[in-house]
């Protein structure tokens, strides 16, 4: 049985690169030849042990890579074609899917639902920091890419460019709304390029590292607030002639960056929350004007599922959105332990480190 | 001069009867007299202090009356007709109102935005509380009653059928939806009413008081649990096969009934959230899926203007809800602080109370 | 290899009893053994050969019925379980599914989307008048019948109820609407319900047949009105004090329900519309404020899928929607051509057939 | 009393400048001196007779001008402010108002609604091809223009931005959609600037015009489509790879225009319509599915009001949209009627006249 080379969980602490048989696909599966993947904020969320997954499991959620074979039951496709595959796999088919909440997939529970059910690489399944790949339920999964784009321009979709852009989505961005993002990191960085490719005319980001307050003007911002030298809520203010935001968007997973955003609307404003939070959250009385200001907080777990793909590569073929430049470091898959280090530690200017095996 | 009655809020825990001239209807006004009002959970919070308004401010926002006197402005309405108004009294000219959040009215600032500014009856103007009471923007605000409606029948309309409803409309219900409601006070009944009318077809009501646990089937309740006998969440999970609720409707403003509400819903599940905080709340992590659940949480302020009361009084009409039965009790203006004493302590079962001058 | 009968289309004007052999289930579909089905409006029209349908083709859309064998790919369902499937048997995992779009089905299709492609049943592949029935992609399509609802209770779930409600859906009816709902045959009858379930509180119909006229007040109308006695559009600006309807459900796909539907809406209403139609349609200009009325015509085909047919369940279940009177007639399988006859002239007050084999 | 120049209608073909005495603003009024404004499509409809309008009303609703009177009871603004006011001008008070149905504003009506009824200026009262101009419910209506704006870059704001940017919302474009606009004057190139600014990434325009098919690219088009040179249904279907466009803008008001519309959708697409049309539409049977292509035909009307305008403005602020290019000729108040006749005959590639006092 062949090998291939992956990137295990051991325990907190530990991504190490190991070897495991290449997987055959199920009728339903495909197994994909990854060509290019990615570390993402999450993996170092897991490396920490702060968020759990199983010992040995293969890490990894943004794959580009080619069909190797096919399920059984597999129609649309064919072995060979170039592809990407959603870091959310839903199978489409559970009550969850048939809803639409397709990140919330529950196929194999009694009821259907799950929370973030959806996510299966590298959080349930093997994931794609490896030489291969199966991706499940590969007929609603499988987005072929356009032979125009490299794999270095569509690695965002998967994960950071959807998820950015479902921050913008699911606060109901509209054509001359004022926007404040919370934090340019990656995903942060998504979510301003969403909120002017949706047609917000004011956009405010929060940020203090240089390097990612440079690019956020760069990804669509209006105006960058160093938290550092300014109070963000009193700036946002300022900057919107008293009046708030309409839509902010959270994009760490922090107390500090939620409470700024509740902070920063005007009344009946929508709070969009990306952030991975690893504690209790408050909020604050009067920032919530005591239960009564026609608010709403809405959480998005990344989008995934072919459409989606093909939408964000689209988006990606029109040039509206350039992710490229989010492409900071590039390694071996054999390299993986030292991109972690890289990536996990924010050395270096680091936003996102194309891997290819 | 000619003086009238009114209930006013002297200091923490006083409100008192006492005398005020009867006020002149400015161009865009109305004035109507009162002939029939009530006491809400709100007025409570003031009494108490919780909730700070001016010093011999007339007390009271649900008020059922007749055109006294109209504004010289005042187009569409003539002296005489039956009317109610909502406790919300938007301008419908402020950039609030202009973008469909009247409860969030900024007529007068600036910008055109104030949190909870169009709550204005006994929170920045005289209230309804009194034989004599000045509607603003009246053009907005003035529904006419029909005929074959009793005051009794439409007195709910101005709030809590108003701000039920909402709870309901906020969690946009959907057929077949399971909701949940915590509380079962009259606004809390008046949401189990709300989700039952937008076809709730599994409503699930938390309570322990026995009348209100008997009224909130009358109101459309499937189940009721009584928190005292059983864990609202489990039992919850259990009513929905696991699952949780699509909806859960928060109708108390305590920690404890939001933490239930957000426990109780599915993954991509909604809380509507109605009550009136005192204090700041907490979000529990494991709850909130670490902001991976595609949740929604929403708060809503009464809707008002003339069109919300005219709808609320057609279901009213239509016999579809039928709230006369919250009105457990009737006072004389004159014992209006017999009425504070009996609503405030929630004694004899009382729900609402119909106060006449 | 056993033989099952079958209803099959011969040509234009025959539908007609034969055999065939049971089918055996591929990996992903599930064997159906049919206890009770009925014939639909629709087939009336593949019966005349107005909507063209392969010649052999088992006809039928409508199945209840036990799982005889499931696929062997098929998990989370028994054989033995009583369901029902829905006239609409989405993949779930083309991209109009995943678009939310689960009616217009395009598996199979390069693109993911084909007009219609959702409705398979009788349309493209063999349908429910039969003793067997195989449902496609059955993970997303089976819906088990709660032990306590007959066969009859839940006979109108799988088109007729999810297709008149979804009249009521797309119109987006809120609390306290006026809704016009042209012809109350099975549809427009399901459609009168749907209104009434999301809250309208003036339900005005319009049709000439006594039994549908008296079935109509049954299922939630509040006005109905005899198109012979009175002018619909003129009677329904009466009963809405000039104002016209907030929406209106056109059930039959002719032009004069189409443009009394257009003509009784207010400014700014919705022409929600169910029939199929059979020839152009015309949109007058007046009726249509030359384009400037902020008017919507919207277009529904019945939705679909095992969560679709959970929740009708459940409003069956709930009491909320009694569809057990429109069962009019039953006949055996045997009869189906006595039955298509019955049915296709509307004789003896006929609403809908229980045909069991 | 002073008196000021204008440009009346006086009958089918004649438009001409004539002279009424500057009039004095009501309480609720403003009196603006108009510094800019323009000619629209539809006034060309009024002067060949097919929208009728009184004889002797002053023409025009795209004002720019100054506040030079203030009405009694207005009160957020003050006289010598340059301010805009959109074509149309709602009051906010009037039940369609509080529905949101700004456009359709019934203010003077028994029941609050009236089709088009927002729309006011040079069709129900006097309009802004004037030296003065009265704003009515100024408080609703007056926006005040960012000094670093010149009259023309908000000259498009009042009307053609609102309108095209209106079918693109109307049409609830989404991030990664297809969309094809049907004419590229005015009002089709600020639609393709909207469906741009709100994310769709293959925007297919229809023309035949050459500046107008250069304007387009510049607007935001991504393919333009000679319709003289090729089949556009064909043409669209090809660009998106056979499956049609998920939004198709109609911007012209024919039956040609809406026809292309419909059969270039998606199943399940939307036909967001802007046109003024001047006879009956039809509706194809195939083109609509049978009524079963779960499809939404909507038309918009310009929303109006301050905060739409603030809105806009912040667009050009943003200089996401330029519609500096768009006024192609100027001319003074006095030359009106030479004005029209260029327009009105599409002469000297003009899309945008700016006319000055």
């Amino acid at each position: 049985m062949a090998k291939m080379k992956v990137a295990i969980f051991v325990e907190s602490g530990r991504i190490v690169l190991d070897e495991k048989p290449i997987p055959d696909p199920g009728p339903l599966d495909a197994l994909i030849r990854i060509t290019t993947t990615t570390i993402c904020g999450t993996d170092i969320h897991i490396l920490k042990g702060e968020y759990p997954v199983a010992k040995g499991l293969t890490i990894g959620h943004e794959p580009v890579g080619i069909i190797e074979k096919l399920g059984s039951q597999v129609t649309g496709f064919r072995e060979g074609q170039r592809v990407i595959a959603g870091a959310i796999t839903p199978s489409g088919t559970s009550t969850a899917c048939l809803c639409g909440y397709h990140s919330q997939d529950g196929s194999g529970t009694e009821h259907g639902w799950q929370a973030m059910g959806g996510w299966k690489f590298g959080n349930t399944i093997d994931g794609s920091q490896a030489e291969y790949l199966l991706v499940p339920d590969a007929m609603a999964n499988l987005a072929p890419v356009p032979d125009d784009l490299t794999d270095e321009q569509v690695l965002m979709c998967p994960d950071i460019l959807s998820t950015g852009f479902a921050g913008a989505e699911s606060g109901r961005i509209r054509i001359g709304d004022s926007v404040a993002v919370f934090a340019q990191g990656p995903i942060g960085l998504c979510a301003t390029a969403g909120a002017k490719l949706m047609g917000a005319t004011n956009i405010i980001t929060v940020e203090s590292v240089p390097e990612r307050m440079k690019m956020s003007r760069q990804m669509g911002a209006d105006q960058v607030i160093d938290f550092k030298k300014a109070d963000p809520v009193e700036e946002i203010r300022r900057l919107t002639d008293g009046r708030g935001v309409d839509v902010a968007i959270e994009a760490l997973g922090r107390q500090q960056t939620f409470e700024w955003a509740l902070r920063s609307l005007r009344p009946g404003g929508t709070l969009s929350s990306l952030g991975v939070y690893s504690s209790d959250l408050k909020i604050p009385l009067d920032a919530f004007s005591a239960g009564l200001g026609d608010n709403t907080i809405v959480t998005s777990l990344c989008p995934g599922g072919k459409e989606r793909m093909r939408r964000l590569m689209s988006v990606v073929a029109s040039s509206r959105v350039d992710t490229r430049p989010l492409v900071t470091h590039r390694f071996k898959l054999d390299q993986i332990e030292e991109a972690y280090d890289l990536f996990g530690h924010q050395r270096d200017g680091v936003l996102k480190i194309a891997i290819t095996p």
